[in-house]
């Protein structure tokens, strides 16, 4: 049952000696814009009093949110994780086992039919249950783990879920997606046998490692949370084998990493990943938190290994349980922690600058005069362009029966600004809109089937170059960068295919 | 705020017009395994008593969702949808606005903080208010519309959201996927003007169209419902152009259509879908509202074109407003309608025969013995079908830093059995659980980089073998068909590809 931690953490001043690839550390310590005000200037969100602490999610931003799902969800299968749909209300009585009921009270939403309060006549029996909105998904990953019998060989199983998850926080303190009652995580289960806790967490600090570049985020340290002086159950035997294969993990992946003595959750210990943003803030996002808890509390359980029987390896856990048995261990993990608070940090770090493949504004297309064959050459450079028709389609009469696109097509949001405004005009729009690529389209261009291409705000620049030069099988001049290149429109498509492609 | 009905209705007897290619139809009537049996079979979901009619869908049932999610994605951007991402509860003061606290008080969800019940001691001023957990989208996207003044330019807007709706149906009559607490909508509002009712509804009825065919569904029936006798809003000259336009959409569409005298929502007419599944059950599935009531009840309004300034259009629904400005109209669209009973007809239709782009067992691999080289190509060809590693990357020693795969690569949850059992009884549980293909690699195959595939259970044979032969170069014998035909690693992942990509 990982926890938000939505507070910044400070965890020492050290210079971390992971440094990653990332420009933006040697930026001078400005100020970074707030997400909210970057969030209003590009369309992302908006909050309403209907629903605090529950933004509502524009086309723009949902954009990025999908991007950011998208993502993880392509990685899934190489990591071994398997997607779940989970309900949203749960009656009490799954929470009272969980024990959410009595130690997250006050951050849970209760839920109620309507008829049961008696608005309704005639309530059935049993209807006048009360349920609670979760907070959290490990509860519900117990009921699938128990839905079968599971054998040593079925594991480690990995359930994913991003669904809405609901937490009472006090409307004082709500902010823009950062401080919400409504998020997201990217949340995983992972059931495995004790000798299976040290590779899942190497894989899972990998996986972290993989993300966080591929964002171009860092540098980040890992923290090491252990047994709770007081109140922890389970054995210190128990204990001092599960940190102990979490520090192996630790020392396996070679970053930094440092003990948080005594921080661990009453369940089991954790590792934290805390993130240093472009401005030197430190965020605490990732978390990987064992438990031993849950497995006991939902009576979860699997059959035991001939290795396991032969070595009698039964603990305090598995009280109860038959010989044959073993309780597995419970891994929670996220790598954005919060989908909306990963989100509202990089709406931060990128300042509107988003790679291309995750702008809600990758390209606006630019017309240089109100031609019928420049018109009619946009509209097939726009649909070329988002991915809707194929270069070499035949110039469309507006077909009458749609086709299907496949879902392996990379989808763009190509704008167009057909207006009579002057060029420079639309250009300076083009550019405070922050779009990664301005496209201008006159005679010349819709002549030649070809575009003007400029690239404007793309935070790899150099690599972008290349991949351009690899589409277009030439070195680009400096005067083609600043001012346009002339591209086939084909080649602009695998341009941006391939931009989309090497997340760039 | 289209109304989920879910009863089967009956409409006609009459053979349908509009017949569509669909083999099933020839089927004699054997009555169909219930989805809730090839639910337990096929692993797709099962249900729990700690939140009725919320079912917890397994990986094998999440992948098809998820492809029905995906599907619908991936044609948004054809038809003009952008999706948002919208609160799960909202104050008890917007439902009062849009009318259902008062008119559907029985089937909502009432959420309260538990804090605000007494349970928190120090609750804020506010805190304790009453929410509805969301039975539908539309109040939501009025507030997004609202949110910016919009102009007759900016029209139609179109809002697409997948999010979770609860609805809080007796607990007696819940079933499986097809009556249900928590589901899902293809859910879409379209805000435009008068003049663009027509042509909206022409587009939404071809993408219905587009929908039914990729599913090998149908033939359907389009019923306009219209003005009720006694209760409703707006005036009869308002009702009479509204249904104009839908019936000249359903004209053009040259489906048989029927009409449902006096059966319209109260706020607007209305086309519902009625679709004749393999066993001759009719559903009612899509539904498209023309809404006139909701864009006054949250004041919706756009800034009047110059035609409809001359023509001095206001209407009795404008009342009130500046001359200058109108109300736009609001169109509710489902294509699928809920995504639970879409999946559970579906379930039915193919009967566990899914055609592989939608199919959770697409293939399976089976050894034909032991030796490390068939183990070592099993490894490989599981990683080049599924799409993890492309046919010409380097045999792969397990690297140490994952690489990210691109978002459009192809996923394939591709099985393998390398169990010791016989052939035989691989062969057999590969399938009774109806994998699309069989795959068996053994010696030679580990040789030639090749494997042997099968086609097993397919929907549209004749189709898939078309594909198969264009990814090989050539016609396939009726020996290859039955016994399984030889093809290089590459030659099998493209053919896979071109499945997916063909809808097959």
């Amino acid at each position: 049952m990982p926890h938000r931690l939505q507070h910044t953490v400070t965890v020492s001043s050290e210079a971390p000696a992971n440094a990653q690839l990332n420009s933006t550390t040697a930026y001078p310590p400005t100020p970074p814009t707030d997400h909210r005000t970057l969030a209003q200037v590009h369309n992302l969100f908006i909050t309403s009093p209907f629903s605090p602490g529950s933004p509502l999610i524009l086309p723009n931003g949902a954009y990025v949110f999908q991007k950011l799902q998208s993502f993880l969800r392509a990685q899934y299968p190489q990591f071994g994780f398997h997607e779940v749909i989970t309900p949203i209300i749960y009656k009490k009585s799954l929470w009272e086992k969980s024990g959410h009921w009595e130690n997250y009270a006050e951050d849970m939403f209760s839920v109620q039919g309507r008829g049961a309060t008696g608005q309704k006549e005639k309530a059935q029996v049993g209807e006048d249950e009360e349920f609670g909105l979760k907070p959290m998904n490990c509860p519900g990953h117990c009921l699938l783990f128990r839905d079968e019998i599971k054998s040593y060989r079925d594991l480690p199983i990995r359930y994913a879920d991003f669904s809405a998850l609901h937490r009472n926080e006090v409307s004082g303190s709500l902010t823009g997606l950062t401080r919400v009652r409504r998020f997201h995580q990217d949340d995983a289960h992972i059931f495995c046998r004790p000798d299976q806790i040290l590779p899942e967490i190497e894989q899972t600090l990998k996986f972290v490692g993989m993300v966080y570049n591929t964002f171009g985020l860092g540098p980040y340290k890992l923290l090491l949370s252990t047994r709770p002086k007081d109140s922890f159950i389970g054995t210190i035997e128990e204990w001092d084998r599960a940190e102990q294969q979490l520090s192996t993990a630790l020392d396996s992946i070679g970053s930094e990493w440092a003990i948080n003595e005594g921080d661990g959750a009453f369940y089991g210990p954790k590792i934290d990943i805390i993130l240093k943003d472009s401005n030197g803030k430190e965020h605490q996002t990732a978390t990987i938190q064992l438990d031993f808890q849950l497995p006991q509390r939902f009576d979860l359980q699997y059959q035991a290994s001939p290795e396991e029987l032969e070595a009698r390896t039964q603990t305090a856990m598995e009280a109860g349980l038959e010989p044959s048995l073993r309780r597995p261990v419970m891994i929670h993990r996220a790598i954005y922690g919060s989908i909306e608070r990963f989100m509202a940090l990089l709406i931060e770090h990128y300042a509107g600058k988003y790679p291309f493949w995750l702008s809600p504004r990758p390209a606006t297309i630019l017309s240089l005069n109100a031609d019928v064959k420049v018109q009619a050459h946009i509209e097939r450079v726009k649909a070329v362009l988002s991915g809707l028709q194929a270069p070499d389609a035949p110039i469309s009469t507006s077909p009458s029966s749609p086709k299907p696109l496949p879902l392996s097509t990379i989808h763009l949001p190509i704008d167009v600004d057909t207006s009579d405004r002057s060029l420079g005009k639309k250009v300076a729009e083009a550019r405070s809109k922050k779009y990664n690529h301005m496209i201008v389209v006159g005679g010349k261009e819709a002549e030649n089937n070809a575009v003007n291409l400029k690239i404007m705000s793309q935070p790899n620049k150099a690599a972008t170059i290349r991949v351009l030069e690899a589409a277009l099988g030439r070195k680009v001049t400096e005067t083609e960068i600043s001012k346009g290149v002339t591209l086939p429109l084909d080649v602009a498509r695998r341009y941006f295919e391939n931009l989309a492609n090497g997340f760039l």
